[in-house]
């Protein structure tokens, strides 16, 4: 139960027990967070670079810490950097950075398959941090995390994901790792959202959010994406969030301890009511505090670490 | 005389012996700061989010200075950031800031009171690095430190703030603390911009400009604050610089050894002359390099550092 | 052959000695950069400010990378910066930061001798990287470090400089270096971007590419400098890649162990193929990597290290 890949570009080609790895490596680091001093030097001289094509200040932020966490030394690079401007290439970029010795990119591209493209040809580790509609690999993992935390356990469990998946990285990634670990995974949403072409994965698709999360032992809520739907998909915010925003009426449907997340950033009154996201049944901060374990462990792991024995000595 | 508060949110709520305590601190890291290394462990691990949702190089920069020297591990989040752009709350932006384990926000907001609102739900430290036209702590503090280390206290002064008194968070934060260190406060400017209200916080209301300096001990000029003024307030820069800039006529008029201070940036030729802002009785890079002992100093006492005598030791 | 400098400002005013002082500085940190870990404590408590007010991410982020690698402080100043909108000068910005006790200052702007003008009243050290089409010495460093390491000397090569000559300072600065190590200097390209007066420096100017290339050992392709011409000093891209661009042709008329050097960014099918920018005798990617050595010993030296007999002790 050891880890040996270089790269992390999806959840799609990893085992159940390499997504073991990770969640146990990502606890140990959870720990660490608790100390008093929350750093190790783990990566010291390392260099990690954030190549932010696609802007996201949530991700790159936990990205930041997590290396600054490992001792590692964080160079940020963004969408509006200079030599896109100046029409390089992203694979010249991506050597370019390399050449300067950076021993870790982590990528967010709106182009699916970016992170793969660049570890045809890159020495340095590559770590999605998501890719177009694609994948989303690290919000997969710490969503795992999350729920196995608070249920003990993924296999057998109920996870109903719910709102526009069609559109949605984080969807993808959670159906991945979900039903490797053993879950049953429900879909809903807006037909337009949610195509049946889904239940070839192994999922079940319904539309009628009540029989959704009537079972569910978690409810995962996406954001709506505008920015990534190239015309309406559904009439208006309104009326999604009248047919499929998660509120009082409709949480008290769900099983006493259903659990409700969120990637974030939530638009409040839109997926989910503000008495949802705030109720002690909503995870959605802790997953944001998982967020920073999970990615120090797969930092970790990409530059050589085995496993969680070795968090602790170093 | 320790310190035991988890905020920094105004001057106005802090008491005389407070006050007292950080420029006390704040002396103490000066001295760091003349040693070949400049640094200490004070903050070693701990997390600092510099949250400038109102832009400002200045400001960010020196409390990003203060904590690097302090070892703590700084992130940058700016007005630009995308999570604001995707709709969030500024509540919600906090709280995962503060899930991501940061453990002191340093906030510059548009709106006055949004470092209270936060303090009211995080557990992290919140420090304001100025909220709209209401207050600027740090810069109050770099002031008095800046008189007390030139004049050798405050009680007994005569210190005069020319310029934008009404729109000016650095004027509040200033009046209040030179106040409570008993020093006496004139205000001048032209009438639109120093209404009278503010003899009840204590201060003397003047529109005569030569009567304003004429007796003062030092003269803390206020950059005109073009982007928060609503409608124009005065004619036009050529009239105010005429009328109330501090040129080499005015500064003749002043006692010998008034001293000339200026929040930056400064505006040559408008409120300040050049020859008088480069003169050998201006104090504004003083205030510069102060202002970095002054961030040092709330960080430490924030972070639980009680007071001077625990800096050698760090 | 110790060094004494306070600033790197150009190429103009170093002597060969100097030169060559960085250059073995710069060999001893390559070396430190195939170490596990890559850092050095040299310059630890020291505070690097990068005063980008043309922005830059390649040149800024080299240098970071460079200023982390010593473990020094590293600021980012950028040209959006709001003091500047705010209308301070360049002057008072840079008198604050070194107010704000940075150490080195490392300025990129667009106009000439703004470096120089830095130096004459700062206490910090100045570092040029790039002034306008003036000058750009650690650029110049980097290319003779790689011809260095590549052909064992520079003294009696033939290196051709090809492309825009006018306005590039990476070319200026080049040839500076260049004739004071006693390399025989070519440049070619458009009559309008290749004026005539380069021969007064020491140089060979000739239009004719074929003949430029036919006897050279270094061939050095300049990027087309769009934002940098006033107006169009060519017809089209297309007519200057047939013309002047380096394909696979042209490289057949070169000397077998002539090597290609380019600043980057690159522009592909323009001054350069992709075959002939990927091909073995392109020096692009190891220009990139040299660069990070020779910055880390422009900050070592500048910051009173004498020369590589002290790295490897540090």
């Amino acid at each position: 139960m050891s880890w040996h890949r270089k790269h992390l570009l999806d959840i799609e080609s990893l085992t159940a027990e390499e997504i073991t790895t990770v969640l146990d490596t990502a606890r140990a680091f959870k720990a660490v967070g608790e100390r008093a001093i929350k750093k190790v030097p783990a990566l010291r001289g390392k260099t990690v670079v954030n190549l932010f094509v696609e802007p996201s200040t949530r991700t790159r932020i936990s990205f930041e810490l997590a290396a600054q966490r490992l001792t590692a030394d964080v160079i940020n690079f963004s969408a509006e950097a200079s030599s896109f401007k100046k029409g390089e290439t992203l694979k010249d970029t991506a050597r370019n950075l390399e050449a300067l010795n950076a021993d870790i990119i982590v990528i967010r591209h709106s182009a699916t398959g970016a992170p793969h493209f660049l570890s045809r040809f890159l020495n340095a580790s590559v770590i999605n941090a998501g890719d177009g509609a694609h994948e989303h690999p690290t919000q997969a993992l710490l969503d795992t995390f999350t729920i196995r935390e608070k249920k003990g356990k993924i296999a057998g469990l109920n996870v109903t994901i719910l709102g526009d998946i069609l559109y949605s990285r984080v969807a993808r990634s959670n159906i991945w790792a979900l039903l490797k670990l053993g879950a049953r995974v429900t879909l809903c949403g807006p037909a337009t959202l949610v195509p049946r072409v889904f239940e070839q994965m192994g999922c079940r698709v319904t539309y009628n959010v009540e029989e959704a999360i009537a079972q569910a032992d978690i409810i995962n809520l996406l954001r709506i994406q505008h920015e990534r739907q190239r015309q309406s998909m559904f009439p208006s915010l309104g009326e999604y969030s009248s047919l499929f925003g998660l509120n009082r009426a409709r949480l008290a449907l769900t099983k006493p301890d259903a659990l409700i997340m969120h990637p974030g950033p939530i638009n409040r009154g839109v997926e989910i009511d503000s008495e949802v996201a705030d109720c002690e049944r909503s995870l959605i901060l802790e997953q944001v505090t998982n967020g920073l374990a999970v990615r120090m462990a797969v930092l970790f792991l990409i530059n050589g670490g085995k496993g969680p024995q070795e968090v602790a000595t170093n």
